[in-house]
């Protein structure tokens, strides 16, 4: 039996990937007298005289919303939000083993960037958080802003920016093992969708100078309208050299490239054509850009994938669970940079300096100290920031 | 340290009264491969196809939304949908203790009719079934009319019709006590409300003959049009002696009276005016229209509460659970009348004949095996109504 058919079987037996249950008892007439009527009233006037008391009375301290409306879930493209349903339930599952956050999926019937909005921002009150998920580029992009604004939440779109983040740490300790500074080096990011463009983002914040963005049509350009406003505004601070053409351009010379694209697209003689001591990550799903084994007989020096079972695996379950874990842990009402920086720099310093090598640059996705240790970078760049409530 | 105290102590210590836990393993790489990426896209793609699959792959088979809008929360009014959700999240434990129904609080930042309807519409493709709560009158009857319309999950909103079946059920007992039948007597209800509205209607539907409604302006009038569509609809078919005043003259010869009103408006002289073997459901919480004591003095032969201190505790824990346990079980797409009136007589024949007095007309609300009765009921009865996905 493959994985997709055992899975299946496992779906039909497991009857749901999650559960809601009682932290009280209601076992006796006293039992129901405090947890609900008529006890339960004294909670209630405390949170009406001041709604930060909900999040010590209520669940909303631990609870993170898992929201989609079904238009990017996995490689499956707009699926609708029912069937999107068993991916928003096992991050709910990730999200409780990995950092014991409270997480519920909300799939959501509607794809009006202003309704989605609108409808996260009525039920943020019974919530700590919010993880935006497999929502197709660009709304996801105007979706996670305007909810930035109107809520006092924190907004984490994932697709965005726990790749960005994860992908940050891999080449913050890629960049250690060839002796590269992020300064110095030309980053390729090719694929320019929500994580593409939010690794982009992440990596101009943490110090590179030398990005070329490219998408399906080439080497993007600021003066192209229809790359939209948030690709446009990236077109105008990347590119130094002014490089036109595709991706075989974009590539040459460069010390980095991060594929979030299609399997199979890069070749051998692009990788040839990178610096010495390249650093590849090819994260399409479930194929590579180019296979670890074709990358390394290339020429490239460290290489990561999304896959498991190849070495440096790129996955943003190292990072979702402990950035909620340290905004909740917090009352953090706002995602920053800065805490997103110390969630990437935090993942990265988990291996120690010792043990880092080529096949060694990322934590294992199972590793179940790594969500605690990016909690508390979170929560101390939180509180440097400010947004706490 | 009173009861209130006590709770708000315990509401601290809880953290929560309720809880989101994964029923998948996510320890091992082969797990998260089953669980998540990439196995999971099978279970996508199988409800892509048939969104029905998604009660069989995702928890929706189990899953209630509680809802509110926090604006008739217990006896505390208009609190707002934070200080509403101790209430929503007792309700949901109560949920999983009494049926073994997952049960999740949503508490919406908007009191707009069509804003609420929308709202759980759109998240309805990710739940089994909608409870509503503590949503004030007559919007309560607005938004679940448009509800039923546009979702294909069960509708319920529990002050309404959970509050009406464990009175009928009530009153069913409480007339084989007194050897009168429901065609032949006079019911008083006194409090138009969610509850009065709907217990009026049940007892219709359950063959109530002369029903004579008062709500704080007297004894209704169809003529009234401040009285809104709902309570002129049953003005009209209401009160056939065509009585005008207020509730002694209403209460003068009745059988019944039900009061979900306010407290102590209940004299003992209005009991004595009733018929012999009267029957006196005095809700009002915490202390009742009339107490049972004064209320038995002055002739009354059953008398219920909404207390747990008194016998006969008319609390409807003994109805929602069994309501959607068996609505879920059986892949009801609505909750008809015959569903509710089905749940009515479950919970009336769940005292058996020879235990049947005065004092024991319905079961103790602690009664863990009354919901899986009341659900095998409501099930046959939705079969019975074609009302099964």
């Amino acid at each position: 039996m493959n994985i997709r058919e055992e899975s299946l079987k496992k779906h039909y037996e497991w009857n749901g990937k999650i559960e809601v249950i009682a932290r009280c008892p209601v076992d006796t007439r006293e039992d129901m007298s405090l947890a609900y009527t008529p006890g339960v009233a004294e909670a209630c006037m405390v949170i009406n005289e001041d709604v930060n008391k909900s999040f010590e009375l209520t669940r909303r301290n631990n609870l993170v919303a898992v929201v989609t409306d079904g238009t990017a879930v996995l490689g499956l493209g707009d699926i609708g939000p029912e069937a999107g349903m068993p991916v928003m339930e096992g991050k709910c599952a990730l999200f409780k083993k990995f950092a014991d956050v409270d997480a519920f999926p909300l799939c959501l019937k509607t794809k009006d960037v202003d309704e989605i909005v609108r409808t996260i921002y009525l039920l943020s009150g019974s919530f700590g958080g919010i993880n935006l998920e497999d929502i197709a580029a660009p709304r996801c992009f105007e979706i996670e802003k305007k909810l930035k604004e109107c809520c006092n939440i924190p907004i984490f779109h994932d697709d965005q920016h726990g790749t960005a983040v994860v992908v940050l740490a891999g080449i913050i300790n890629s960049l250690r093992v060839v002796g590269k500074k992020i300064e110095d080096v030309k980053i390729v990011v090719n694929g320019l969708g929500a994580a593409g463009t939010a690794i982009s983002k992440m990596l101009i914040a943490a110090g590179a100078k030398n990005m070329v963005l490219v998408d399906k049509r080439g080497i993007i350009d600021e003066n192209d309208t229809l790359l939209g406003e948030e690709r446009q505004n990236l077109a105008k601070i990347t590119n130094p050299e002014k490089l036109t053409g595709g991706l075989d351009v974009a590539i040459k010379n460069a010390d980095v490239f991060v594929g979030v694209s299609a399997p199979g697209i890069v070749s051998e003689e692009m990788i040839k054509s990178m610096n010495t001591d390249a650093i590849v990550f090819a994260m399409a799903n479930p194929t590579p850009e180019i296979m670890p084994d074709l990358a390394k007989k290339a020429g490239a020096k460290v290489v990561g994938t999304g896959r498991s079972d190849f070495p440096n695996q790129i996955n943003n379950v190292l990072v979702f669970p402990g950035i909620f874990r340290g905004a909740l842990d917090c009352g953090a009402t706002d995602i920053t940079e800065e805490m997103k920086l110390a969630a990437a720099y935090a993942l990265a310093n988990h291996i120690p300096e010792n043990e880092l090598n080529e096949e060694n640059i990322i934590p294992s996705a199972l590793d179940r100290s790594v969500a605690f240790e990016v909690a508390d970078a979170v929560k101390k760049a939180a509180i440097e920031s400010g947004v706490i409530r």
